[in-house]
C-alpha cells in the first residue's frame, strides 16, 4: 500500500515498480540529431510505409509496444493495460494502436505532459496490485501535428525563433512488479498552472511555470534536494523554457543548474537542425526517456532520475477565443538500486 | 491490495471505494427530458453565460465538481485528484476547469467511454491508497461537439434517423475511502473493438460490440450474471445500440433484458423531443449515472448496477481517411451495503 500523507500532491511507493525495458522509434530528423545512436529505430521515412501522417504515428506507437515488450521478454497479451496517448484530436494514434493491440486500453490526454501522466498512473497501477505488467506510451508526429495546430506543411509558413519543433518520435516503457531495472519510487501529480502567455509560437514559456511548481512541490513534499539526483529532466522546455525554469527555481531557493536539462534541447542541435528554441511534444519526452535516459541508467552513469514531463494545454479553439495557455507538468522518480 | 486474476480484464477491490456524491448540470433540453427532475441543476441557457460554448461546457465542469464536493460536505481542497475528460479537442472543457480548480490533473480521453474510465482509474487510486478523496468528471455540449464533429450549427443540416443527439450535461462523483454510499466492487476495463462500421451517423451500432464485449468479460471474468444486476446501463448506444448489444449478448449466453437499459434511451423522448436515435456524448452517462442512478440506488431501488460507458473513438481527421470507428467500453460495478 502506498504512501501519501494528507495534503501532498507526491506519492512514494512502497513497492516501487520497475521499468523493465523500452523502446523507441524516431524520424529521419531525429536520427540525425546528438541522440541518434539511442535511439532504438530510426524511421527513414516518416510516412513509415502508411498512407497519412496519422496512421504513421499509430504505426509508430503499435510497433514500439511490441518492440519493447520483446525487449522485456514479454508477449503482448502479457501487457495487462495500455496506457496511451498522443497529440492528435480525439487520440488517433492512440486508439488505432490499441485496436491492433488487443490490450485493455486508457486514453490519456495531458498535451505534452502525457508521457509522465502514463508512467505516474501506470506505477499506481502496478505497485496497487492491479498488474503485473503494462505498458506507458505516447507519441507525436512532426508532420501531423503541424497541420492540427498551425499550418498544412505545404504552407512553408515561416516558424519563430521561439517556436519549437515537434518531435516525430514515440516511446514506450513496460512497468513490471518483478524483474529488474530502474524503479519508480515517487510520482508528484501537477496541477495546472497559467502565468498569461498567450503566444502559441512559445510554448516554453508558458509550460515552464508549472515544471517550476510541479518540481517545487516535489521537493518539498519529499525532503529531497537537487543534490539527491544525477539528472533533473523537463519533457519539452526548449531553449527559452529552461531558461525561464532553472531561474524560478533558483528564485524559489532550489538551484538546480548542475543536474538539469530538457529533452527538447538535448534531442535537436538547434544552430545545425534548424530547429529554433528545441524539440517539443509528446514524443520528445517519451523518445528520450525510452532511448538515451532509461540506457544511461542501465550504464549507471545516471543512479537517481527526476522525469518532469511538461505539456502546454492549449487547443486551436482556445487560442482563437482569446484565452491564455494553461500548463501541467507531472514528475516521475526513478533510481536504480544501487 | 486489489485482487485481479492473471489474464483477466476485471479488478475486485478489497476495500470498495464509497461514491460519497454526486452532482450533475445539464442544458434545457435534457431539463425538459424525461429524466429532467432528476438533474442538480437545469440551465436555462446553454451558453450559461460564457462567451462560448466551449467556455460554457468548461463552466459546467467545474462548478458540477464544486457542487459535488459540496453535497459531500468536502472543501475543493480535500480532492486529491480531478479525473476529468470531454470530447473537445485537447480537453478543453477539462483542462480549463482543472485550471480554476487546481486539483492535482489527470486528463482522459475514452470519448463517451470517459466517464466510466474515470470512475476506473478513480477507484483504483482510492484503493490502492494514493488518495482519501478525489473527483470524476466528464461533459459534452451539444453546440460545442457539434461544430467540432459535424456542422456548424448555423448549417442547419438535415440528420440521419440513426443519428444521436450530443448531451449537453456534466456528472461529477465524489470517491472516497471511507463514508457513505454505494460502492464501486469492480471495474472492468475494455479493449478497443471494431467490426467495421463507417457510418459517423451510427455510432450505436459502432459501439455496440465493444459493450458486449466488455459486458460478457465481465460476467466470465467474475462469474456474476445478469440476474446479479437489477440493473445494467450502457452509456449512450442509443436505440440502435441497445438493441444490437441485447440480441449480441443473447448470442452469447446471457439474456439481460430484464435489467437493461441505455443511459442515452432514458435521457430523450425521441419522439417529442426529435432526438432520433437517442443521447450521446461524454456528459450522457456522466450526468445520467450522477443524478437519477445515483439517487435510485440511494433510495435502495437499485441496489446493484453495472455501468458500462461507451465510447466511439472515430476523430473527423479518420473518418475522412475512411477508417472505421472503434468502440470502446468500460464497466464499472456499484454496490449498496445491504
Amino acid at each position: 500500500m502506498a504512501e501519501k500523507k494528507k495534503g501532498k500532491q507526491t506519492v512514494e511507493f512502497v513497492n516501487p515498480p520497475y521499468i523493465i525495458s523500452t523502446s523507441s522509434i524516431v524520424g529521419p530528423k531525429e536520427g540525425e540529431g546528438p541522440l541518434g545512436n539511442h535511439f532504438h529505430v530510426v524511421l527513414q521515412d516518416d510516412l513509415y510505409g502508411e498512407k497519412s501522417w496519422e496512421l504513421s504515428e499509430s504505426k509508430m506507437q503499435r510497433e514500439c509496444v511490441k518492440l519493447a515488450a520483446q525487449n522485456g521478454k514479454l508477449e503482448i497479451k502479457d501487457l495487462e493495460y495500455l496506457l496511451a496517448g498522443d497529440l492528435l484530436n480525439q487520440l488517433m494514434a492512440a486508439t488505432f494502436s490499441a485496436r491492433a493491440l488487443e490490450i485493455p486500453f486508457f486514453g490519456l490526454y495531458g498535451a505534452c505532459s502525457t508521457m509522465a501522466e502514463s508512467l505516474s498512473l501506470g506505477a499506481m497501477l502496478i505497485d496497487g496490485g492491479y498488474a503485473d505488467n503494462l505498458v506507458a506510451v505516447t507519441s507525436s508526429h512532426f508532420c501531423s501535428a503541424e497541420r492540427q495546430y498551425r499550418n498544412p506543411l505545404e504552407h512553408g509558413n515561416q516558424r519563430a525563433m521561439t517556436a519549437q519543433w515537434t518531435v516525430t518520435g514515440t516511446g514506450a516503457a513496460i512497468l513490471s512488479n518483478k524483474g529488474k531495472g530502474p524503479r519508480i519510487t515517487h510520482v508528484t501529480t501537477g496541477k495546472v498552472v497559467d502565468l498569461g502567455i498567450k503566444d502559441a509560437n512559445n510554448m516554453g514559456a508558458a509550460m515552464a511555470p508549472s515544471a517550476v511548481d510541479t518540481i517545487s512541490t516535489h521537493f518539498k513534499d519529499t525532503g529531497l534536494r537537487p543534490k539527491d539526483y544525477d539528472l533533473i529532466i523537463t519533457g519539452d522546455l526548449g531553449l527559452i523554457g529552461k531558461e525561464i525554469t532553472e531561474e524560478m527555481l533558483k528564485d524559489e531557493g532550489f538551484d538546480v543548474k548542475d543536474v538539469y536539462t530538457d529533452c527538447g534541447v538535448l534531442i535537436f542541435d538547434g544552430e545545425k537542425q534548424d530547429t529554433h528554441a528545441g524539440g517539443s511534444g509528446c514524443g520528445c519526452s517519451a523518445s528520450v526517456f525510452c532511448s538515451y535516459i532509461y540506457k544511461e541508467m542501465l550504464n549507471k552513469k545516471y543512479n537517481r532520475v527526476l522525469l518532469v514531463s511538461t505539456g502546454a494545454l492549449l487547443s486551436p479553439t482556445s487560442s482563437q477565443q482569446g484565452e491564455t495557455i494553461p500548463g501541467i507538468a507531472h514528475a516521475v522518480s526513478i533510481t536504480n538500486e544501487i
